[in-house]
């Protein structure tokens, strides 16, 4: 059973009761049951991302996101992506595979992206459509996606955000700043189990997604909002996540989404705070630093593995390492959805312990 | 809670064991744990399908039968169809958006698909790849798809199977059929949650995923060939899904594939004689009966409502109605997975006494 307590940026720990409301009675998706889970579960994803439409996709983060560009993205228009993160890297690749131009825009790994460092190109290039990831869980940097997004909108720019990461854990109002479409999954600041990816739209989102022809079928979104109008999905969702993710989200908004977001951000405080003391390097630039996910600088591959693997048999605890070229050269501790603050407490003082 | 017994074709109740087997304290899908519980469900799957190599994928059956078009098919080739019903024009449909040459070739609802009846298509089209359903859910028609598959095979056809609501319930053996890739999906015949598509996958499936390059991201197979090798996925999997696809795997194989197919047969077998008896018509022409789906006609709309709605009201069973065009003339009884004998005796006695 291992019984290692997560502290991975997704899959999380799942509580007690959202984890036992799987086992609920099977329904058919094409039931009045099912039907109330449906409009539970999009009512309290509008409110999660700030915006009029929600879609429940049986599937990854990724998928989510690829289900956006797929369905959003016009065959040939400009869409500028600025990244700094393996997950930045996908979203350029899935919006150039998906039949836009892409401007791409690198930044250093562990360096922000704030609207200050991409005006310019915005104002030479002229995208249609700007893409980028609202934390890079990879490296743990939060990107300024606000000011990005409202500037986006001034000039009528379609914003596609990959905020699988931050949506419960960083603010955002899709409607209030201006984005376009967003998409979280189940298994990070939401608490649930992985499987599941939400997806907030706008109206503009909506144009796009009815007049558009993807060469998508499961991930197209244009069925999605036809279902969405009688309650269901277009294919056969995994009902019993849904049940999990609808006990998960009435648990977020009944302690309310501004405390979830409070208590990522003093998490992400403490930990950087007690790394810092211990000597660690933090690896996110100053001022960009994320809620959910705090990544350090170790000395060597050696320390790297040494660190994980004596936080799994000594202390009962599971982290991340760097992902890609970021292998051995950082860690990620994810503090997402369900943790708790003595547990991460617990977790960071074994990580400064077991420091070479 | 509701609290129905389901007889729809899929999703199925659960037996508690795999009901409760989602709960398991959440792991990593980067660890150990994760990997020895991967490594089980492929090479169970494999089993399943008869073949040498299996994919898990997050997300619906049809997510899994794009996979496999998106990333077997080559753009420009000729592909021929024949189809039945909702789910062959569905993957008439996905084979023609990921780039085929399409001849379709279609079959009144009801009918049956033979070689017989294909092969002199198959002769004068000479399709490099020939893309079939296996049993035809929303007719409740199995077509006959060893010999189809062997004559294919004969020409050097490439064979993509929606095995959906097939595998488990019909014989199948992917390497000695002459199969390419076949789908099956974890809410069917397995009996175990909705929300993971398994892909059973011969050399020449592999060989054409690895040359290919699909318009698709998430559900190109060629990342999951990759992960494979180190018994992961490439995009987060539903870790609690593949908990209870294990279970519902290892009781399924421990009872014997053959009993498990048995079982199915005498069940369409119990339910076609009940109902034929009662005096309904069967809705699938002789000889291709579904193990798994019997679809049997009503009299009118008004006829089906009343079964559908004192079934569930008088009796606690659910069962389905027809799809698109066979609305209200047709009902339709899924007896897949854990269903128990004596509760679809109770189901037909149910409808019988509810008849008009």
């Amino acid at each position: 059973m291992g019984g290692k307590t997560l502290f991975t940026p997704g899959p999380v720990d799942l509580l007690r009761e959202i984890r036992e409301a799987q086992t609920r009675k099977m329904v058919s998706h094409r039931g009045n049951e099912y039907r109330e889970l449906h409009e539970q579960v999009v009512e309290n994803a509008k409110r999660l991302f700030g915006c009029g439409e929600a879609f429940i996709i049986t599937g990854s983060g990724t998928a989510g996101v690829e289900a956006c560009a797929a369905s959003c993205i016009r065959k040939g228009e400009t869409i500028l992506v600025p990244h700094n993160g393996i997950f930045g890297e996908r979203l350029r690749e899935i919006c150039a595979l998906h039949g836009a131009k892409v401007i791409s825009m690198e930044f250093g790994y562990g360096q922000g992206i704030s609207l200050e460092r991409i005006a310019d190109e915005i104002d030479s290039a002229k995208p249609s459509v700007l893409a980028v990831v609202y934390n890079e869980t990879s490296m743990g940097v939060c990107n300024k996606l606000k000011e990005i997004c409202q500037y986006a909108n001034e000039k009528g720019i379609f914003v596609i955000v990959d905020g699988v990461s931050a949506i419960g854990g960083h603010a955002f109002n899709l409607e209030e700043w201006g984005a376009g479409i967003c998409v979280t999954a189940s298994q990070k600041c939401i608490g649930a189990p992985p499987g599941i990816a939400l997806i907030g739209a706008g109206e503009e989102a909506i144009k796009r997604i009815k007049e558009n022809k993807p060469n998508a079928y499961y991930l197209d979104l244009k069925r999605y909002i036809e279902y969405n109008e009688r309650k269901e999905t277009p294919f056969t969702p995994a009902v019993s996540l849904l049940y999990a993710v609808d006990s998960a989200l009435k648990i977020l908004l009944k302690d309310g989404l501004e405390e979830r977001i409070e208590r990522h951000r003093r998490a992400g405080e403490y930990a950087r705070n007690e790394l810092e003391k211990a000597g660690f390097g933090l690896f996110a630039e100053k001022g960009f630093w994320s809620n959910t996910v705090t990544s350090f600088k170790v000395s060597s591959p050696a320390e790297a593995e040494s660190i994980k693997k004596g936080l799994e048999e000594k202390y009962g605890f599971t982290i991340a390492g760097g992902m890609g070229g970021m292998k051995g050269k950082i860690l990620r501790i994810g503090h997402m959805g369900n943790f708790k603050q003595k547990d991460l407490e617990k977790c960071i003082k074994g990580i400064v312990a077991l420091r070479g």
